[in-house]
């Protein structure tokens, strides 16, 4: 290709922005945010290798820890949750482990997925979805396994609405496999309902900003146990990004090996002081107090819920949509007319139920708001349950 | 261990927040943000897979591909440009490729790093620290090598202040082995200088939100050409959170694998207006005077340059310590009594050398400022050159 023929790329035409909405966002995450973490990013940038910053990472650390109930170190990346899906997986194992995964929903597939793409041994413990994993159940599979290095499973399942018992699951799965590595999914539980890290003797607990923490999407953070430190350090699955040996040596000095989130950093640690002010238990009041609203609605509207016993979600409610009624035109609707924005169905689920989450920054009003709209839309589309 | 030996983890004791000073922030990335910018970061949050953040990411992606300068799509991920880095090396290679590593300073090293924890066979073509890569000895250097799948080099190494000549070693390099992938980490100079990804026939070309974007650190952008399509498809090292599959396939619909980092893009989406607003020849051409200014006063001083030849970059100037002066001792008083905020050198440049920053958002005034708050420290700590 000679000069005169390579094409310059032009200026795109794009549209014009337009100010995002005033909207009741009540998908599980992102979350909206109170006024003063959305300002608190508005700061001025700073060193991320400065004593400033290093003082805010200190802070925000710390007090993660009380969140995760954990001694150990929690390390923060720039990532999804999902990033802390791949970081457990490259940190823990080498290939050809065999591992065992617990799936109630599409993000327990996920982490299996990401297990055999990276060349692990995966054994598939299966529940349908809307269902927990059942402790009895769990124990029961065990025993027929070969030798495994590790359990994979997912505290509260998004996809679905259901939240495991992670602790019953955890004694189970101990009582057979003593020193095995636990890896808890914690992305959409993690500071809204109960998980005692280090008394539940979970090995790996990971969550993302943009859930429970009132902040937007763009940090994970993540710990692992001593047992799960030592494995790290024999574990041969290539990583560099995610490697949890390179961020323990940074937080030693409240740094990060690659630039962090800094203004995503300003927003987490207004809001985990937020969250001590209000209080760790009456932050769980309040989801559980949510949840119950929003199945009792729900239920008192004659809908079904997709998880509709002792582990349904205190953060995010699935409902199958009634027979006859459009679940993308209900929503879109909803979100066009009443600016309440829900979360439709994953997977085989698109289309069947929509969700509704309660996580994070929200009052009772905006739950009423929701299921008020909710049942006028319902009602509106033909439904007569 | 039992329930009652189990300790509860307590409120953490921490130093209460206080206000991010105001500074000239003058390290090479993350560098000062224009206060629309900072602003726009505060809008309320909005959900990821919903047509307002779509229409945000069909704008930025469109727009990050005229200054990419190319017509292969722009993905973005939630990262630091090490991302980057880890997310090339992931869906290029398999475990075993040859790949020829250019490198001329810290971060050139750690993609070299990256490749070989990955299992590549790396072979590494060195340039002292402060010297760019020349054409001519890469050109020599390639004759006497095997085969090789890919080269992997550096547009402007952070560490050093030296821009090498993409255009001219694309030419080399294409002449040796015409169908390699070229990927080129353009991090701290990308949207700052020029750097044309499909004429130049580059194959990866990535950089970081914080560095020439006016944005705060957290989004990764990277665009792999048709020829590094094709090879992803075939590459068999392990990636997920990377995958360029899984996020070429949701940008169909303006959308992202997993969720990311919405306020960031609102930052981001302003950021590429005012850029427009500028243009990219007068960033370009701001950037240049920057450079000229920067090396003229330190020249001016007497102060030695670590790169003094014309490859010395318009975006970072790295200048060496005069004998004698404790370069962290010189930093922190800059820092704490001018609020000018120098960086220090990397690996065994520290303690060596100093670097400013002058790219992003930046005027004369900050760079006048700085170099004089320097020469003023810098007699008080006794250099007399």
């Amino acid at each position: 290709m000679t000069t005169q023929e390579r094409k310059a790329i032009d200026i795109p035409q794009v549209e014009a922005r337009t100010p995002i909405p005033r909207q009741n966002l009540r998908v599980p995450g992102p979350t909206p945010l109170p006024p003063e973490i959305m300002a608190a990013q508005a700061q001025a940038m700073v060193n991320h290798r400065g004593p400033e910053f290093a003082a805010i990472v200190k802070r925000v650390t710390l007090r993660l820890g009380y969140f995760f109930q954990t001694t150990s170190p929690v390390m923060t990346f720039p990532a999804s949750g999902t990033g802390g899906q791949e970081s457990t997986i490259a940190n823990l194992f080498s290939p050809g482990d065999h591992v065992v995964a617990i799936i109630i929903g599409n993000f327990g597939n996920r982490l299996a997925k990401i297990a055999s793409i990276y060349g692990l041994q995966v054994t598939r413990l299966e529940f349908p979805w809307g269902e927990a994993a059942e402790p009895a159940a769990v124990e029961e599979r065990l025993q027929g396994l070969p030798p495994f290095k590790g359990v994979l499973m997912t505290h509260n399942e998004t996809s679905t609405g259901v939240t495991n018992d992670i602790e019953a699951l955890t004694t189970v799965i101990r009582r057979h496999s003593p020193d095995t590595l636990i890896a808890v999914d914690a992305v959409s539980s993690l500071g809204s309902v109960p998980l005692e890290m280090d008394a539940w003797d979970v090995d790996v607990v990971f969550t993302g900003s943009q859930k429970g923490w009132m902040t937007p999407p763009g940090v994970m953070m993540i710990a692992a146990s001593p047992r799960a430190r030592a494995a790290s350090k024999e574990a041969k699955l290539p990583r560099f990004y995610f490697d949890w040996g390179l961020a323990l040596k940074k937080l030693e000095v409240w740094q990060h090996p690659s630039t962090p989130a800094v203004s995503l950093f300003y927003a987490l640690d207004v809001a985990l002081e937020m969250m001590l002010a209000e209080g760790r238990e009456a932050i769980f009041e309040r989801h559980a107090q949510a949840g119950t609203y929003v199945r009792g609605r729900a239920k008192a509207m004659g809908l079904q819920l997709l998880a509709d016993h002792k582990y349904a979600s205190n953060t995010v409610t699935a409902v199958k949509t009634p027979e006859g009624i459009d679940t993308k035109a209900l929503l879109k609707k909803l979100r066009e007319q009443d600016g309440v924005v829900l979360a439709g169905g994953q997977d085989h689920m698109e289309g069947k139920i929509f969700r509704v989450g309660h996580l994070g920054f929200f009052c009772e009003a905006d739950l009423v708001e929701t299921m008020d709209k909710l049942e006028a839309r319902l009602h509106e589309f033909g439904y007569r349950g």
